[in-house]
């Protein structure tokens, strides 16, 4: 399948801003994904660490329509739009394609647990059947660790055959290589992209011939992680991964969201920015000073973040 | 504490009826609750059995209103209204205020994993406090199984200390009777009521000081088990309790939910309450006959179902 308008690279999950009284913040908002495409990355909002399900489906709705609105390119944005509700599913999704954003990342109904193929399968057919778009593109969303409903290959080989259009790919957030690579050997050669969950696979994401990685980090880090997909052929590609890991692995020695919050509030210099909805939990100042100190000791920096 | 209109007894999680093409059927769903109520049992509508979370907040409020607009008494009336999104939990349950509810039975949030005992604490102390209402009555909702996310003692003890008046009770779904009675030895003579996950642990639960049961079966057995909840100091209340495991251990060997509307399909002679919404899958027609070919051989009935 040849599709040139597909998304590849490095796409962030955008952690979504608050004010003190834990209403979304949407100029804030607009404002840090501007910033993450100037970076050269493209805008998976209202992923796992955008606290999406901690936002109602108007929320979100209003989200997206003012990134667009801002002038921000929706062929850039792949939302999450799969909920456990299959009508909050149909309507989001209905919504990215009524916007014209390029793709929709889609986690399966997370409620139930111990799915049949058969449910999972028919979860993600009605979504597509109802938004009823040929240029639909979904990523189906694996995440055991959070969702505790891993989606199988069983399920996308069945997705293919019934939706070669618009099953355009995923996102791997098990962490488990092998899980990966078996994604992209059953299906790369129909098109299926696999992106990984985190930069810590990218570079052997692209060499087994994935599309690039969907990463929490990409929040923070986004240049150098843009920069190893723009070159993963060259020479320093091992380097640059190594880099990679260190500062994400920094990152991973704390709750991962409010580590992100952490640091743009910091590097930002706009507290607010720390800010978490419940069930999440801020950092502690001690925490968020361990964390800054970490960074600061690899010369971590966040490249015109402060003047966004 | 002393509260005159607390909801006790037995209460069912209303199993949801939907149409072919898997609207919600607002009639259907009244007339199962009238009947839920005739046979003595409350409505626990909105419960994991409901596929609530397979509902959108639109959907809910809408079932909530139109039982409320048929004339059934809203203090039998126990609404689940916990949700992941803050915003939607919110809404919900200041909604089965407005209508006047019994009570609502809260789930956590329940995407993130591993959450601490303070964001747990937090996600309902922000509900109760956003809703403002000091007759709210909120059951906590313990169902690690399938959320996930358990409700520990010591997120009840510090709700308990903030909130006295509205923290009315707790379901147990997790199947461990040490853990029932552990929430029962710690905060029942506070005025706590414990509702034991099933009518398993129904006698059991009443015997140690508990309120009653919130049973997925009881949307198919409610009368026998309405009958040991109003006679379990009665001689024969063991023998009705092995009476109701012999029923409940026919369902258990089934997919529980498309279990339910099976038989409620045949024994209401309505085929069209078979259906349940994705992830979900319905039995097939062998299941189907092989549970009630069991309850049959049990000479089990569901009085007044069919001419409902």
């Amino acid at each position: 399948m040849t599709d040139h308008h597909r998304i590849k690279g490095v796409l962030s999950p955008v952690v979504t801003p608050f004010a003190a009284d834990l209403a979304t913040d949407p100029e804030r908002f607009v404002r840090q994904c501007r910033w993450l495409l100037s970076q050269n990355v493209g805008l998976a909002v209202f992923g796992t660490n955008s606290e999406a399900n901690s936002l109602s489906v108007e929320e979100k709705i209003e989200l997206l329509d003012r990134l667009v609105a801002a002038g921000l390119d929706p062929a850039r944005m792949m939302p999450g739009t799969g909920c456990c509700a299959l009508p909050d599913s149909v309507r989001l999704t209905a919504h990215a394609m009524k916007v014209g954003c390029g793709g929709v990342l889609m986690l399966p109904p997370f409620y139930y647990k111990g799915l049949s193929d058969d449910g999972l399968f028919r979860s993600f057919a009605e979504v597509i059947e109802r938004v009823g778009e040929s240029r639909l593109r979904v990523y189906v969303y694996h995440i055991p660790p959070v969702a505790q409903v891993p989606i199988t290959l069983g399920v996308v080989e069945r997705l293919l055959a019934k939706y070669p259009a618009q099953i355009a790919g995923m996102k791997d957030s098990g962490g488990d290589w092998n899980n990966t690579k078996a994604f992209i050997d059953a299906f790369g050669t129909s098109g299926f992209d696999v992106f990984a969950g985190s930069e810590t696979f990218l570079l052997q994401n692209m060499r087994n011939g994935g599309a690039g990685c969907i990463s929490a980090t990409a929040n923070v880090n986004p240049g150098p992680i843009a920069h190893l997909f723009d070159t993963w052929k060259h020479a320093d590609a091992d380097a640059q991964q190594a880099r990679l890991d260190v500062i994400r692995g920094i990152f991973q020695k704390f709750p991962m969201i409010p580590a992100l919050k952490a640091a743009i509030a910091h590097h930002g210099r706009d507290v607010s920015w720390a800010t978490v909805r419940p069930p999440l939990v801020a950092l502690t100042s001690a925490q968020s000073s361990a964390l800054v100190g970490e960074l600061d000791r690899q010369k971590f920096t966040m490249p015109g973040l402060a003047a966004r």
